[in-house]
């Protein structure tokens, strides 16, 4: 009898938890699409217990103006109506590196040639736009970064109170004593703009990183986006579509074969389910100049000295393993929701 | 009958690798005595296959001064015939730390106050006793550094042809991708002279790491200590003396119960049994600067981009593994030889 109730009881939880709008969890998703930031939109998009309060962009894996572009493509492809609101267009202080056009295409979206959006951004910027959807909205708004962090650094220049409004910020970025993607220790989102990322990592709110510790322990593969090509009308033949040349960059680089890193995708997903991921916490500092320039490094022992970069920063979240099996469902089951 | 055969051929081999000094292996220890400097110096002279034809002195775990010192206490208690060099009294470019007294005693040896030794080190620096003990046996002689590499730096400095004339180089220091000690991703020996290491590693010359990755994966405990203590009369007292120090920093700084990493005595173990570690080949560059100053750094991938501070650097052999237990069988087996 027990457990005919727990399971009604959970039938009904899930019911819920895809219907009710009660509890929607606010966001803004600041991106560089991008394919990796374009199935994290997407997937943000497709999961019923969000409301995205607005989009920003920020230069990254495309040019500035073609972030924004796809970003705005991705809106139109949602028949949604949320904000773009455009973003940086370089980093606080090193100089604007070209983007990486072998993994993501000239295009941003694997040189898959979208014809250009009807709709337009707003002119408000998005570190504007964060300070004040924050204000409005008071410990409400989640932000998920999945860029480089200056649009969020830029709205602490701006009015440092945004700390404070903002309910929470979940970013893919960084590497915790594993290889790194742009140099031996560093991850892409936090080395194409160091300053920004260590002035988010260390002010006073919470914040969860989902670095390369996590993202590269989950490989998707053609199989699951075939079905989800086949069984999403709206999305899958658009995210299949620009994944292509994503895929072959995989494979031709060596680092993979049959499928590839969710990197951006990953911080939607701590947000659907957070137990999909084992969390340590402790303060992060970022190498800001040098060879190892972009390298986040959370200490690990208890040290006698040399700690004082690290002396009463905030602690944050750092994913660092993750259910490799249940995120791929996860993201399949929500992808395929109908 | 085999097997008889293969047992005695065994017994006459490790007869004959402990007795012949026909192919004695020319050393010079480059150390900064220090309780496991002066564990590994130790080691290096009850090895009957090692020759040493020198030892050479540096800043670290004590000042200068007590360094040297404590080299000529140690060579007075082996009653070998063998000449101590002084070295470098500072790093090449960053000024010096006070020695890290609470792990090694102010005195270098745990607080032993050892009296003084009646012998006295040579006029010839360490740097030129290298350059000159190299070019008079070209291709003979290994040096086994434990401690910052700046004599080795400074060697190359005076003459350049060094990195010909010396037949390798084995060193304790350096963490790839695991936790240092000094800093959250620094090792002490490398983090003490920064600079010297990243020149002594892209050196023309050939050089193997024995650092925390393998190092902190042994422990050595008081019953092997105790049995050494009993079983070696002439050297087992003096370790187990000046270890009560060190064993109460682990114990007391949360790291490690029950015993202590077994630093520098490891790369003198490279030298006695290759076998027992696992090498990893690759460029290795150090960060000199920031938060990550000391860092010893491989690239693990093949990269498309940000790789040049590796390009076309000498790769180098970095011990990633270690058989422990063979580690700990073999270390007791040289230090209770008869």
């Amino acid at each position: 009898m027990t457990r005919i109730f727990c399971l009604i009881a959970l039938l009904v939880f899930n019911s819920v938890s895809f219907s009710s709008h009660s509890q929607l969890r606010k966001l803004i998703i600041d991106c560089d699409p991008g394919v990796d930031d374009a199935m994290a939109l997407i997937l943000a998009m497709k999961y019923p217990r969000f409301e995205i309060l607005g989009i920003t962009t920020v230069f990254g894996n495309a040019y500035p103006d073609q972030a924004v572009k796809n970003a705005l493509t991705i809106v139109e492809l949602s028949k949604k109506n949320i904000k773009v609101y455009q973003g940086a267009s370089k980093p606080l202080r090193k100089p604007l590196d070209a983007p990486p056009d072998f993994i993501h295409g000239t295009d941003g979206l694997g040189n898959t040639r979208q014809p250009d959006p009807k709709i337009t951004y707003q002119s408000k910027s998005a570190a504007q736009f964060i300070v004040d959807i924050a204000k409005a909205n008071p410990g409400q708004v989640t932000i998920v970064a999945v860029g480089r962090l200056t649009n969020l650094a830029l709205a602490i220049q701006l009015d440092s109170s945004v700390t404070k409004t903002i309910k929470e910020v979940v970013f893919m970025g960084g590497a915790l004593l594993v290889a790194g993607n742009v140099n031996p220790v560093a991850e892409a989102n936090i080395e194409g703009d160091p300053d920004a990322a260590d002035i988010v990592l260390t002010a006073p709110w919470k914040v969860t990183m989902i670095g390369l510790n996590v993202t590269t322990r989950v490989k998707l593969n053609d199989e699951i986006l075939s079905r989800i090509k086949n069984g999403n009308k709206q999305y899958g033949p658009f995210i299949y579509s620009i994944t292509r040349f994503y895929l072959d960059f995989y494979k031709n680089s060596n680092h993979l074969t049959g499928g590839f890193y969710v990197h951006d995708p990953s911080a939607v997903m701590y947000l659907i389910d957070s137990s999909l991921f084992k969390i340590k916490k402790g303060p992060v500092r970022v190498v800001t100049d040098g060879i190892a320039i972009g390298q986040t490094i959370m200490p690990v022992l208890d040290f006698q000295f040399g700690l004082s970069p690290w002396t009463e920063k905030p602690f944050i979240n750092a994913a660092v393993e993750v259910d490799t099996r249940r995120f791929l469902k996860t993201y399949e089951s929500v992808m395929l929701r109908k």
